[in-house]
């Protein structure tokens, strides 16, 4: 298992909480999502054998966000 | 028809717009609905024999956002 802390813009409020959480804690081999709203933070659990960080990334920036 | 300007605090991003004009926009007498996220407004249409200035407060505090 690998555990990232990504720093993402644009998420400000529960909506968009959901909206990470939800889109990301569907993904194949993503065992675990927290989002921090005031840090502007994405800790994500993964196993790397099933997900890679390109498409962690990809699913969080279709929902509208920019990951840096 | 009347026409009003709520000010709304709390509103911030697009899924924000979603639920206060889709939670509005249902309510009975309701003819219409817009969100201007920028100046943190709703402007509503609606037909006073139908629903109240109250009733509409209420949906919108009931989706966590404060009407001043």
């Amino acid at each position: 298992m690998e555990q990232e802390t990504l720093n993402v813009k644009g998420m400000s409020c529960g909506h968009c909480v959901s909206a990470v959480e939800g889109n990301v804690g569907e993904m194949k081999g993503v065992s675990d999502v927290k989002v921090n709203l005031d840090q502007g933070t994405v800790q994500v659990t993964f196993d790397k054998s099933d997900v890679t960080h390109e498409a962690i990334v990809d699913i969080i920036e279709d929902q509208g966000y920019d990951v840096e």
